[in-house]
């Protein structure tokens, strides 16, 4: 290794996500491991540009491991997105003699980290930190595995009154592009249909498919949605359009919203982080830059960032026939 | 005790409520336990009337007690608001031999039966399960500490993302008549405001209470609002009024919704439900009728059916001062 | 009010309890809401002899209420026992211009406040935080209701398994003295005997039931055992008396343990310690001294620490009697 | 596919994990999508030998994806390790017009499982069922992510009273002949130490380094420690140890025993099982035998059963450094 890394900044940045103040602690014990210093910015690269540090040692992230959201806190930065901004910014890093920077977060966060290091040739190294698991290069995103049991913890409960009253139930969760939190949630709580951004069912055939299960014997019945789902129907026109369509159903709407966000991060997601912040770190002291960490095949593993915001990782098809058979 | 009671039927009826399993359980095993024979009753008043019973003992009940909704199935029933209707009810439980029966449900069930002893003099006992906590005559109804918990759980995950994201979110609660609910699960998961149906704070006392919190330096902000609160407003009117009378906030909403209907009851709810269900069957056993079971001060109690319906139980003015001092 | 209290200190001592936390911050905020200076002091009695304080601001306790333990830390203090020590406790309080003193923890640590007043009049008030809910003047103790929950969390795994296996279970929870928690945690996980410190089954009684449960019908069973169960014989030591006389069963131990001690607190333990914050404070400034805060049939009470420490709160009959029934 | 299977059995053996429900409902609706007949088989290989079978169609496995246990229940069974056994299971399963059987269990229910083969050629593929993760050819065991979650929200509140009480708790989860529950729950929980059976530590260097750490500042502190660590020693006898010499230190034990095979599967165990059930069902339809069904690199695959049960999965050596450098 080379020894050029006498300072590492990390910061988080976009959407939070479960695990990232675990990982935030990993770059920070493995500063400390390597006697390096580290630093954290507040806000995102908002903290950048307001040089908004704080010293953070191996005692100051004690007991965050558990702790959901992030401490450093997050934004969107538009002034970052301004070549003056990021001047500002690399003064600053500059000025508080930091080598390298850990980036904790989802594509808008890389490509801002992208286009800084070829401005000013500043090291950066990502940590893919956001539930919608939607980032080329790693098995799993962080955050992701806490959202799904997070999503399906909320449907058992919703199951529970569905079937207790014999009611259809449109259940939206996260995930505007891809539908990996609504087919692995929906097949973990048992869902009757799965609608997702990357194929179109066809709103009619749903509404088949309901008087089918209905026929059949299924008195009550959960949906769940990707908030973008193909048919490009909200939760709500969807029970809007069922009502007017389905006579028998009692239908009712849930949007999990943001508490799919939050929480303390699972088993995986933290010993994710952990991994994640140990191979953040070591890669920059071994005078990498440009990549994003992450698992293959549960390997540690570098993508180039350019990679990493290229393309949405692909809904395993596996799972939509899975899905399918499970509902018969 | 009388020993005219040979079969019982017990019935689950209005909402749902987390506990219902586990009070039938316990009518079902005080039953065997009284070598009464017991007989379960589905979708509420709608299985009087179609003789959908099915007869229970202590086996079908095991593994229940921590169920969420009620495996008896719950409904409301227009056809029992008929005289009509009420006389096919009697003459199905006549048919089936059945001496008394025991209802959990809201007011809407408990009023159903008393009109219906009323008419033909069946001995009926209700157990208080709603997660409203709005029924007179009891401390708890059943139901609603597993509901607050839900309720608190959610918002906690709510707060990771608020708190890292500096935003202001309005969590919408079930509690369309009473706040109870809401001041309780407010106070517990650290809210800001709170608002009930039972005091009228006003909206702009509510934004100017969150303009002295940010200026005091509070970044993110919780307001916990009951459904039916007294402002009058949905949480998305609430957004949009703060949005535009609050520019330095970022405001979200999530409503909580069904799943605070379900999940597996808390250890309260599951002990109440084992005592409300023994006290049921021993009622009806001594010859009782027309009563409520619950608890006051925490020993068992029977309050006139005509009594529990009356009204309301009131929001506990202390609450409102601690909440008032918790977010100074 | 009279308006003597310029600074008040808080500390937690004993065991510690699931909502000390809360408590906490509802004295560091109730004392904010008065402008009035509040002090927190490390390691229970340790801290008073050695002067280990801390300022505490409304800010300063900004995300603790859904934090298990106590950031305060908790320990047993020898040298408060002796004058010598109260001597050095008293000149700390007095050099830091403290005017009363919160002691948040069960009866040795109200004992210890008593004894102290006696010598130097010196105001204190108690607030009950123990899992074990042995203490007389509240309803219940703070972290009770979420020992309670951990309890049945866990024997719901237990049970799980004990299911799918045939097993008989011992499973251990905590209470030395009094059987609450077993009792509780028993009926809400449907244990099938439960052996409390209050009673004494008999051990050839509890064998006689568990060979009736088995040839009831009944595969598997829990026992639900106090720490300090009558019968006077460890889990390890029951599950080797049952191997012996017993032999159709395959028999496991579960001791709980600590993490009985730990975990979020329940939304019932937030909003009460939030409570007795705010009356503990509040009787502070009334000049009064010598109290411990509760709540009695759920209004806040003050009962003299006197007779809090007294006796230990009785086993509700009642729940011995329903736990007989359900386990028919 | 070769139309040959009309119908099919499945049992479960061995410990039972989380998730082995889940995947007995994917069996049985895969059945159901293909119209084959499905059988549950009552306590593993026992029930083949007393032909205790179950018809099982869609309905019967409703609501079961999210309950811990086997509602199948599983045992070891000495009989089937007999020829005589096995005759009696094979003239079953005829009888029974079975064509092929699903195993859902470890290494000890395959290894069964192949020598009925080699005897009679019946079509046998198996299930990784179990919280161990030691079995070869899956990227995880069915059950495993579940322990792991379960273990560390244990730790999490044995953490919170652990740091309030200064205190060295050695924590004992399951793994006797691997660590992988330890090294991951460790690394989750944030221990300080975790002893795995793959590695002797050795007790100096243990204590050693809890010295270190205490001279570090560090006040309190969980050990990690496999039920087969290498060390040989007891969480007990570590205590004893420690207590002797290491005086600084309160010193608990916790051995968080079988609730770490109980409770609802997370959303990982449930589609793992879901998609494993697909795979098994369309595997013995496509005329192949003796395979474990598992997830290679995340994709379905097909392990020899031969293969399955000749190693452990070996731990991965990159969480250990994670972990040396966590705990700095």
């Amino acid at each position: 290794m080379i020894d050029k890394m006498k300072k590492i900044a990390v910061l988080t940045s976009g959407g939070d996500a479960p695990g990232m103040n675990a990982a935030i602690r990993s770059v920070v014990r493995t500063c400390a491991y390597y006697k390096i210093d580290c630093v954290g910015v507040y806000r995102g690269y908002d903290g950048l540009l307001d040089a908004d540090f704080v010293a953070l040692d191996a005692r100051s992230v004690r007991g965050v491991i558990n702790k959901g959201g992030t401490f450093l806190k997050s934004a969107r930065c538009k002034r970052f997105m301004t070549p003056e901004g990021r001047k500002i910014a690399y003064d600053n890093l500059t000025k508080a003699g930091i080598d390298g920077i850990v980036l904790i977060g989802g594509d808008g966060t890389f490509t801002g980290g992208l286009v800084f290091n070829s401005e000013y040739g500043f090291p950066v190294m990502g940590i893919p930190g956001t539930i919608d698991n939607d980032i080329n290069g790693t098995d799993r995103t962080l955050g992701y595995d806490t959202a799904l049991n997070t999503a399906v913890e909320a449907i058992d409960k919703i199951r529970d009154t569905a079937h207790s009253h014999d009611r259809l139930f449109f259940v939206e969760v996260m995930g505007r592009d891809v539908g990996h939190i609504a087919i692995n949630a929906g097949i973990g709580a048992g869902a009757e249909e799965i609608l997702v951004p990357e194929e179109d069912m066809g709103i009619d055939r749903l509404v088949e498919s309901l008087e089918r299960s209905k026929k059949s014997g299924k008195t009550s019945s959960i949906v769940v949605v990707a908030e973008g789902d193909k048919i490009g129907k909200s939760v709500f026109e969807l029970k809007d359009y069922v009502d007017e369509n389905l006579e028998e159903y009692d239908v009712r709407v849930s949007v999990l919203g943001h508490m799919q966000r939050g929480g303390s991060p699972t088993c995986y997601d933290r010993v994710l982080a952990s991994r994640m912040g140990v191979k953040a770190v070591e890669s920059l002291m071994e005078g990498k830059s440009n990549y994003m960490v992450g698992t293959i095949h549960d390997k540690m593993s570098l993508t180039p960032l350019e990679e990493a915001i290229k393309g949405k990782t692909k809904l395993n098809k596996e799972l939509i026939r899975v899905s399918d058979i499970m509902t018969t």
